[in-house]
């Protein structure tokens, strides 16, 4: 065997591993009776201790000295593979188990802190989580900019200085556009009405179907914070129930089949190795986003919806226009993971500041809490009362997720951008929206953006599939066009 | 830290790490969508792979010899963690690959061929599958009897000859019940009757809890072949329905929780330890059966299913005692898992001789058809007309499991002797299992049989729990009581 066979083989395994880790994040979340999570954390342990030592196996230098790539393809094999080693190797195996281990804690102290509104309760978890990720990325920075490292985790080649850039540039139109909404005369009424969880859960399967997710390589089970698990031909999804809000189901649902079909559209020849997977967290959420978003809170696809709510429900809305009005609807609000369309990247802006802020050391977990706020009353102009709608209502720094946030953002300019492309490529795509037909689009999309895994770098595939470097332009228009509609301004 | 702390350190993540790879076993027969198998096996292979590695790892070697245990248990755990390595130091590397890699083969091919009513297309897969099986016994059996070594996987100490004359004994006795109760002028009638699968599920629920299965460590969900999977707090079951067969249901609920408390009442204290299951599969098949047998189709709780079932459907069938005799009919028939309790031994003992014969040497695979149903027709008075209700019905020889037969007739006659001693332990338990109350006795079960996992050996489990070392009798004294009083002889 050539070295680059031989790196392909054990690299095969370790994939193999880590789909097993994932799902057993999947059953831990869906189907784990409760009574067994003491257990449960040392399986996770152990296998994890497999991966780390599979990932940092010293064997993998040699093979990557020594393979000779033939082609494209194996050259992003041996790029992927050499960025994930290098990473590992410069993490010290001791700090590496110890951000394991404390983070690990930490999401049941921070959940506590929240269920109490105790902010104080957390923050010393919150501080140590902080020095350990400050120490890893120092290490992994190589003299760089500490924030910018923790990025390439998630967004590879994404600097904070560009970020920040981007931010400046969105925000003011984002604020104006806020404000005229919320000042329009015309406002959508609350949905209202009672939605039993079967025919919601019946409905969500069908509207999943709409959109291409293919239940042969998968399955909808409930969980309490939706996610999609797995790669290659194994890709789960979960979705969550209110009995008064169906549009929570129905847009988490489509929000996770976006994510779920991107793992499922991955060129098969890539299943089992580095390039099996999405491009990136950004790239992954552009995904997510342009199904939920753009396609499925489209006028024309919430007009299937209506008649198919009509059918199944008994649904206090008069006519399409209207529906769609609620599916859009904007009002003030504390949560990102409830935010509408313009709202949700103002969310987004104001952790990215203050966790970069933390990172660079100048803020202080102390002061944390009083900086949210304050950021809050400005961007938002209400002001927090109780920490689990502020400071504490995510649980991204608990786990350490510093640098993840703005792939948030990044997937939603990212889905602008490929919105703009696709509907240049499908100009009549709304008359198979209005049927409950989706495939042009995600077919569209998989060709495109899906099929590359993470073969193309993250700017390189939106760039490639939309024929020009990505901006936040084309989200823009598109919102202030969609909302100005709704809102009739 | 002792070499003792070191071992048991690293024992426990392969502990946990097998726990791992029998939940990847349970989502691959109730969760997994179905065009994921091929990535599974992979996923599997890989997993293997790792736990194959650790358990052959040469530490333990130095680990043992260095050990000093300071108590009975740790000396238990000494001689589990040896057995365990000395076992699979014995078969070389290239043999246990191989010998995984045909048996996941040879399943799909057995699968195929029953369903095809093919013999021939089954016996190279068999052959080869033998022929690796064969050389494995003889690399452990360091020149002793060969099935005897296969035994030692299932039901450490025993013995083929011994089996043997254990059938002997049993079998005249056997045989002689049948054909009394076949002629027999009482002959109870068939169900009939329809039984939706929501009300049988909840109702198999309602059983396995009033059976003392904890739901907070486990779950109850459906597979084509009933089984139940896990140690330590996360111990699943599963059952089947068939809308004309409530009792398919009920009692493969049943017998699969008697498995899974078996697993959840070993001692916290051995949970992800070379201990922390239960003594051997005789032992285990000792616990499903008595609670399906002797507890669950006993009158007195085959009284208070009757009640439930007259609650739960619009049954067809006048009295308690026509219940307990349909619940308990003995019917010609070819199959092994839907033998009554009468007959069941006879379909082992027929498998024990011929599978015995084919690992000595002295049966050969093209014959095993004909000496399959010459024998069927001299043990049962009927002759096979298809593969698939004779030599192609069982999944065992196909996967490699020769020496695991006999363990389902231990599992009875074991279940015969703590039998005896639990009503001596608890006389007046009829009372309690007319209410649908087990307690009494599976609270017996526990403490005497369960909580030992595998601090016993199998043998010295079953004498300590009943006093005395288990023989054949007390369970053809409870058949031939318990079956002539059915049967009115």
């Amino acid at each position: 065997m050539t070295a680059f066979a031989e790196l392909m083989a054990f690299q095969r395994e370790t994939e193999a591993l880590a789909q097993v880790a994932g799902r057993l994040g999947w059953d831990q979340e869906t189907m784990m009776p409760r009574a067994a999570a003491q257990q449960r954390s040392e399986e996770i342990a152990a296998l994890e201790a497999v991966l780390h030592a599979r990932r940092t196996d010293p064997r993998i230098g040699d093979w990557l000295a020594a393979a000779d790539p033939q082609d494209d393809v194996a050259a992003a094999q041996l790029r992927e593979i050499r960025r994930g080693y290098e990473r590992n190797s410069k993490v010290p195996g001791a700090l590496a188990a110890e951000i394991a281990r404390c983070t690990s804690l930490a999401q049941g102290i921070w959940a506590q802190a929240r269920a109490d509104e105790d902010v104080a309760a957390f923050l010393p978890t919150l501080e140590e989580v902080l020095r350990l990720r400050r120490e890893e990325a120092a290490a992994l920075a190589d003299g760089g900019d500490p924030y910018d490292a923790l990025l390439q985790d998630y967004e590879p080649g994404a600097t904070g200085a560009g970020i920040a850039a981007l931010f400046d540039r969105m925000r003011p139109r984002l604020v104006a556009l806020r404000e005229a909404i919320l000042g329009a005369d015309y406002q959508p009424p609350a949905l209202g009405g009672h939605y039993p969880e079967a025919a919601q859960l019946r409905l969500s399967r069908e509207i999943a179907r709409a959109f291409g997710y293919d239940f042969t390589r998968g399955r909808l089970d409930l969980a309490v914070h939706p996610f999609s698990s797995g790669s290659g031909s194994d890709v789960r999804i979960t979705t969550r129930v209110s009995e008064n809000d169906p549009f929570n189901c129905f847009y988490s649902t489509i929000h996770e089949v976006g994510h779920a079909c991107y793992e499922l559209g991955v060129d098969p020849d890539f299943a089992l190795t580095a390039l099996g997977q999405g491009a990136s967290m950004g790239v992954h959420e552009s995904q997510s986003r342009i199904y939920e978003n753009q396609l499925g809170r489209s006028h024309a696809f919430t007009g299937w919806l209506f008649g198919r709510m009509r059918q199944a429900f008994d649904l206090p809305v008069a006519d399409a226009d209207t529906f769609h009005a609620i599916v859009n609807r904007v009002t003030p609000g504390f949560i990102r993971t409830e935010a509408d369309e313009v709202q949700y990247n103002l969310h987004v802006m104001l952790r990215f500041d203050l966790e970069r802020a933390l990172v660079a050391g100048t803020l202080a977990v102390a002061d944390l809490e009083e900086a949210w706020n304050n950021r809050f009353l400005a961007d938002f102009g209400v002001a927090v009362q109780r920490p689990s709608d502020g400071v504490l209502q995510d649980v991204h720094w608990s786990v350490g997720l510093f640098g993840y946030f703005p792939t948030y953002s990044l997937g939603n300019v990212y889905a602008g951008c490929l919105h703009q492309a696709l509907r240049r490529a499908v100009p009549d795509l709304d008359a198979d929206l209005a049927e409950g037909r989706t495939a042009p689009a995600t077919e569209w999309l998989r060709e495109t953006v899906q099929r590359h895994g993470k073969r193309l770098l993250p700017g390189e595939v939106i760039a490639a599939a939309c024929g020009a470097e990505p901006t936040e332009a084309p989200l823009l228009e598109y919102l202030e066009q969609k909302f100005r509609a709704i809102y009739r301004l």
